[in-house]
């Protein structure tokens, strides 16, 4: 495999209890995973892991080990619960430290709020040594970039902010193109096409995804490739493979 | 620790290449985790993994060994991308056959459809051997029980008519109670009183949930216990501690 055609992988740690108890429902590992794509970067494999440092390391470890990135979001804020700073440098194997950048912000950023930038405030400018800061436009505390990981806030709008400061600044490989086509059909009757298609062009993943929609049913069936070309010869014989069994077809998906 | 007070933990994996690709956003983690709660069963970890044989298998031997049940979501249709029931079968060593009760549900439902019970379709009776069926309303395919093992659908109302099905078959310990009290405050303000409150009662456990709306900065503290007496005593003692420091606060959250 040259250069040029290595996969790069990242591995995701969604740390906190709320998403464990049901009571929050994710949103970052879809707008990790969409940002990591427009990056080059494959998302391999999530973790989502209870408030607790023993839990936090081992995935960690394992997904770093794994990735060639590792990101986390959750637990950096303020309160006793946000453990990950904590968990993170334990994993690396270094002390944690504040940083005195993440601390000239956060004296900034509460100068003129009640309280001013208290015990609690100031472990946002905590980092395992040697981290350096994500900027965070949109509250006071930064996320932390520590060779390969980083972490990011839990709250979804200031996660996005964080990717938005890294956008461009990853290396990573040929983004995965994807090309849809919708049909109203049950996919189990044209199982056996997608499968010869698949297998007929070996740079292309099909995914066949299902849905209940106006009382019919449907699928969308998504094709994913590197290779432009690959992707649209994959996508052209599939369309002729679904009108040669009589079915309409949408191109970009119903 | 006597037999009333162990902890009933469970593990998710979540299958597909359309979560981690950011295309499909996952809703069973929520659903799942939450049902769960109301059995009596925490849901202790998640993992989300491609549909790659071994990165399922990996994740099922890990979590099913860690935990009293392990749920997998995904990956149980008709089509080539619908590898679960192979992989859970190499994870416990067992062979996939084909189901008799599974095979005649689907004759049942696909008698009147074009194409009736196709090798497509077929391929949603196969189970790892040994397992039982769980019951599903909204279309043919069954989900499967087999030990402490289940594999659910991947679309979410399926997923809920299984879990419906589920509803008081395993045993649990005394579901999780939560109650939640919203306060317009940053979180930061009030972290010293979170931490004295919770190392007071030590059956319970404070998240602490931050949020902005209407321009403003407020947060949710969601006071988790077994023991109900335990969680109205903390709930009690932080509501003051609130009131003392001079904050308004909303019982049932914000």
């Amino acid at each position: 495999m040259s250069a040029s055609e290595k996969i790069w992988t990242a591995g995701l740690v969604v740390i906190g209890d709320e998403i464990l108890s049901g009571r929050t429902h994710d949103k970052n590992i879809a707008q990790v995973a969409s940002w990591l794509q427009v990056q080059g970067i494959r998302l391999a494999e999530v973790r989502v892991v209870p408030d607790v440092i023993e839990r936090i390391v081992e995935a960690v470890n394992t997904l770093r080990a794994r990735n060639d990135y590792l990101f986390t979001t959750g637990g950096i804020g303020p309160t006793h619960d946000d453990i990950t700073v904590d968990a993170v440098a334990e994993a690396l194997g270094v002390p944690v430290v504040i940083h005195p950048q993440a601390r000239a912000i956060l004296e900034r950023y509460y100068a003129d709020k009640p309280g001013g930038l208290n015990e609690a405030r100031l472990r946002m400018a905590r980092v395992p040594e040697g981290g350096e800061l994500i900027p965070n436009r949109m509250s006071g505390a930064p996320g932390i970039k520590l060779g390969n990981v980083f972490l990011m806030a839990g709250v979804p709008h200031i996660t996005a902010g964080m990717l938005d400061a890294l956008t461009g600044t990853l290396e990573g490989g040929a983004p995965l193109l994807t090309e849809t086509v919708g049909c109203w059909v049950p996919e189990s009757e044209v199982a056996t096409l997608l499968r010869e298609v698949e297998k007929a062009h070996e740079k292309c993943q099909i995914g066949s995804y299902p849905f209940f929609r106006e009382g019919r049913v449907g699928a969308n069936f998504v094709v994913r490739s590197t290779d432009a070309d690959a992707l649209q010869s994959c996508v052209h014989v599939l369309c002729e493979g679904l009108g040669e069994l009589g079915h309409d077809f949408t191109p970009g998906g119903i």
